[in-house]
Parts: C-alpha cells; structure tokens; sequence
C-alpha cells in the first residue's frame, strides 16, 4: 500500500525543518511570503507563466528568481508529488513569532488563542491558521514536536494565514497552558464527551481572555492536557452520529468565543 | 505540471457517476456502507487483512468479497492513485434520497438544510456532510452538475456521514430553493459583504426553518442564487485579513442556526 500524500510530506518536512528551511509553494502562498518583510527568503524558482503572474512580489522579495521550464521544475525544486505549485516555489526559514507573553498580551479587545494538542495532519491545521486570523487570535499554539510542522502543504492550506497568524510551537504545551494561565487565561478544552456546552464554558469565562484547546481527531486531548485546562466543553450535537472534522470543531469555537 | 489529485479524482468521478457506479475505499466508509440496508452494493475487494478487520460488516453487506493480493489491489481496483484505500474498496450505486418536500419536511423541531451553489472539492463537501450531521441538518442540496460527486474522496473525508446525510442533487438550485420557501424556510445567503451579521440573520428567521446557502471559495454566490435568498448575511470577521474555507464556514453556520 502506497504513503497517502500527507504522510510523505510530513516525513520530507521532518528532514526539512532539521535543515530549517522549508519550500512554500503555490501562486498565493509564494506571493504572501514574497510580500512578508518578517520571512526570510533563501531562493524563488518560477516558471515563466508564474514569473508573469507574480510582477510585484518578485521585487519586494528582494530575490533574484530562477526561470525554469515547467518541464523540469519538478526536478529544480524538492516538493512532494501531487504538489499543486503552479510554476512557483520560494525556499524560506520558518517565521519567529517571539514569546507567548509577549504575543498572546498584545493589543486591544479580550485576547483569544487557540492551543493545538498533537494535531498533525497540515491541511487541518492550515485551515485552522485561516479561521484563527478571521477570528482574530492572537496565536495557534502547538507542540514542537508530534504537530503539523510549517510546509508548503500547511502554506497552501492557510491561504496566506501562515505569514500572518502567529503559529508558536513550544517545548511543552502544558507548561504553555500554565503560562496562559498566569496571565490570566481562561483555558477552554474541547472534549466531546464533556458536560458543560461551549457556549456555557464561554459565558463562565465572561471578561477574560479565553485559550480554546483542540486534539487530534480519535485520541483527542491527552491526559496532562486535559488536567491543565480550566474547564472541558462541547460543541453541542443534535444527531446521534458523527463529530466534527478538527478543523471545523475550531472554527465553531473561535467562532462562538469571538461573537460571545 | 501534474494534475492535482483531486481534479484527477473529479474527473474520473464524472465518468463513474455517468455509469451510475461509484467506489468507494478506505476502512471506514466500506463499513459504513457494508452497514447500510438503504446502499445497493456490487463488489466488495478486499485484502485479507482489512477482511479480518472488517469482519461482521462483510456479512452484513451480503456479498461475497474478492480476497486480492495487497500488491496487486491498485490494479483490482480503479481508485485514483494516491487514495488512501487501506485495503478495502466497494462498488456502489448512488443513494436516492428522494424528494425534497419529503426529506426536509420531516421530523421534530425547525428543520435546517444547507444548500451549496457549485461546491466543486470533494473534500469540502465531505466536511460539510459531517458537520450538516452533527447539526441535525435534513439535508445538503446541490446542483446535479458543478458540485463534488458523491465519490470515495468524498465519502472518506465525510467520515461515514455520506451513508446517513441526505446529499440531494437537483437540477436548478433556485428552483430548489424556491420549493424551500414555499414549505416555509427562510433562505440565508453566506456573503462576507453583506450588512447584516448571520446573528442578526438568525434572528430575524426565529421560529422558522431555516435554509443555509454558500457558494465557492472565490467566486461565492452565483447572481441568480443570490437573489434567491431572504437575506444575505456575513459570519463576523475581527481581522483584516483571510476569509474561512467553505466547509469551515458552514460548520460556523450550522452551529449558530442550530444553537439558537
């Protein structure tokens, strides 16, 4: 039986970030890093259809872009199979967000983050980098280790997010729940099985920044997770069967804690 | 440049869905399937090791499997590459779900459907199908053509909400939703520009059913369905920046009509 898609690209991302660059790719995620002063920027390679299309961007990155023919670019850049790139890849050093204090305090409003345990699959965690910038989350929060490592995958997902959303990955996400928690978050973990509703863990929360903790689809959140949030909540079902796809689970909930 | 495998998995699913037969794979939507009274099945090709893991399902399917080599099951079968089969893989025909007069009628409560104005990705639609289940939603309607095939990338990423959501494709979404309004529904359009917030929306349709519309990522609603619609509504973004992934915003969507 063949590696699915993602696992291959998980796997080529480990040796990736051991190396500490990764290649972005895709028209949109290429033009979102070209545009970000904060990412460093090693090497862009382009067909010339994509060269065309990207015009400014290519400027501002400050490279000088290698035009390939798409009939080698496959070759010239070490992208998974099956990556749509569309003629564009740009080489970068993942983004450094600095520290939770600093970061999760910042601005005006109640401050909203999101705290990811063990999900790995990079398309769920792309989509939920989108749903956290909607929303406006001050950072997704995720283990080092065992979480969806910053890819071109991941990039594509996100739609742009991944230049924009803070995505801090610590040592131990306990110790960052703890963190939060002394800088007065009010931990949220969202566990199906749980007897309180999102909605009345979020009115319990009133007048504090709120942290929103996923897990993985099947284990959900492990042990020491569960023990250090502040209480666990579901997404009220009306069917029998089914649940909700982990990307979907955060959008509901940053929804629900944004309009609260 | 090579064709995503989505595009190449839509491709194949239009040919499939003119030979009215679809297959199925993955572990878990074979199951699902085996289990359903209401699917009517063809062939069921396993390998010896999902045969075990499957075990009582296969009985119930009523059919006999065909035990095939691991190696040789891409050739058995004819899966688009890359599918993440895990040995298993069923011919199906595609669930009559009936009328929408039937379907939407039925049952306790205010009924709540979610209609989708040319949704092409497989994988957004499957989300959407889980989430419409987790919900309670009658159903999800769309257009016959222009929309995700009921497909095995769809009804693996759907989770086995494929076998229990009603997914109805009709001939002209307006018509359809002109058939909704006539049972009562009050149709909400899902525009990140409109005025009213989908709270506000929500609110206004009290006690009613309501009908939930969004269109694709990019070009959203299509002008006719647009005006279609009792109201437009916007999911409330606090960032400047991004815009939620289709089944991400239904899933926001069905929570907030749902819960309120």
């Amino acid at each position: 039986m063949k590696k699915p898609a993602w696992v291959i690209e998980k796997e080529r991302a480990r040796r990736a970030a051991a190396a500490e660059t990764v290649w972005l790719f895709g028209l949109h995620a290429v033009r979102d890093a070209c545009l970000n002063p904060a990412r460093e920027k090693l090497r862009l390679v382009l067909t010339k259809n994509a060269a065309d299309r990207l015009g400014e961007a290519i400027a501002q990155s400050g490279l000088e872009p290698e035009i390939t023919d798409p009939r080698v670019f496959d070759k010239a850049v070490p992208l998974p199979p099956e990556s749509v790139h569309q003629g564009a890849a740009l080489e970068v050093k993942q983004l450094n967000w600095g520290r939770i204090e600093d970061i999760c305090a910042a601005g005006e409003g109640n401050p909203l983050v999101v705290l990811l345990d063990r999900v790995t699959d990079p398309h769920n965690v792309g989509a939920i980098l989108r749903s956290a910038e909607v929303f406006g989350a001050r950072a997704v929060i995720a283990p080092a280790r065992h979480s969806a490592p910053e890819t071109g995958a991941l990039a594509k997902t996100a739609s742009g997010a991944l230049e924009r959303q803070p995505y801090l990955r610590v040592g131990n996400l306990s110790d960052a729940m703890e963190r939060l928690k002394a800088m007065g978050f009010h931990l949220v973990g969202l566990d199906g099985e749980a007897e309180a509703t999102l909605g009345e863990a979020l009115v319990a929360a009133e007048g504090r920044p709120v942290g929103l903790v996923l897990g993985a689809e099947g284990p959900g959140l492990r042990e020491k997770t569960r023990e250090t949030c502040d209480v666990l909540a579901r997404i009220p079902a009306s069917g029998a069967f089914g649940s909700l796809n982990v990307s979907n689970a955060a959008a509901v909930a940053l929804y629900a804690a944004a309009t609260r």
